[in-house]
């Protein structure tokens, strides 16, 4: 099947929304924890996050125009200036799914989801208990884009991994039992395949 | 494991990167091909992308800061305008992988790394024949970030994709066979855990 631009703006706005966001292939599922400062803890389910760069380790998240009433995220993030990322594991992926429902401001996802939060030292934002792989990050900055969403770079200030091999940093995401999605609402689960070594230019076998 | 920023700037280059690398979650696993305006076609593999919006259709595209030898991907881009997303699968991941490797630019990663370049009509840019799964993008703007890599904007002028079951828009990633990434080397076949639908507000389950 091949459709051109004219065919995709002929498809109605839903077709089109599920369509569009399915065709990068499988994304990471991610719960992104913040404060505000009303206090209330919030969590978004995000699909866009995107590792940025090492050295420093910067990673980006891509979020929606904000309005008043929904998408409370980048407001506590440039409001706290701390955020957390929680990947989501198959246990709870539908409580995960439900924060993505429109809840107003003075409600806490957490709760209204049925999950845990949890706090360390020094940082304000709220890790998801019941993840296994979280990360702490600090806000660096937010880009804006043309077509109004902003790329929201931070930077990360902690890593807690579940005791696992670290295998010389191959990190096994079916041994984390972290999940994907693809599209708006579908989760995939990861069955590794393979893997193959750094490659340098005298090691590339005929083809 | 707690590990924090102090611990993560005390790791090796190589650690610290794979390890980076990989706190994201999975990632698409897509073949970028370009064609160069010396003719010669271009294949690399990114892990990198990620969706925009859907009105326009855009996707973004993470590339590292390019020097005269190597990252040729977006100097392509920039000369021709258009660029292709190609969905890896099992079958491929080998040769895919291999187009990581530095080849010169006079080099085309299709014939080193046995891969065939497939074309459409008023599009400069290669397809990957073996995919099944195919994009054709427009290039719109590249934004520097801060780290020095850039991300680079384009807009989705062709969708080929299998002759599969729509399904109102929600694409299945098993079914088409796709994979994913972790880090900078492993891949991952995806098996369908569930679906949840849009979530109104005064549909949320009591957790």
């Amino acid at each position: 099947m091949h459709y051109t631009s004219e065919d995709i703006s002929s498809w109605d706005r839903v077709l089109r929304l599920k369509i569009i966001n399915s065709v990068t292939g499988i994304k990471p599922a991610n719960l992104i924890g913040t404060v505000g400062e009303n206090g209330t803890t919030n969590l978004a389910v995000f699909s866009s996050l995107v590792h940025l760069g090492s050295r420093p380790a910067l990673l980006g998240l891509i979020t929606r125009p904000q309005t008043d009433d929904v998408g409370h995220t980048l407001q506590n993030i440039t409001e706290s200036g701390d955020y957390t990322i929680n990947h989501i594991h198959p246990e709870f992926t539908k409580q995960a799914h439900y924060t993505s429902a429109k809840f107003k401001r003075t409600v806490s996802e957490f709760e209204a989801c049925g999950l845990t939060e949890e706090f360390i030292e020094n940082f304000k934002a709220p890790f998801v208990q019941e993840s296994k792989f979280k990360i702490g990050m600090e806000f660096v900055e937010a880009i804006e884009l043309p077509n109004g969403t902003k790329l929201v770079i931070g930077e990360v200030k902690h890593l807690i991994l579940p005791d696992i091999d670290l295998n010389e940093g191959d990190i096994d995401l079916e041994q984390t039992n972290s999940v994907g999605i693809s599209g708006l609402n579908s989760y995939y689960e990861l069955k590794k395949l393979t893997q193959y070594p750094f490659v340098r230019l005298d090691e590339v076998p005929k083809f």
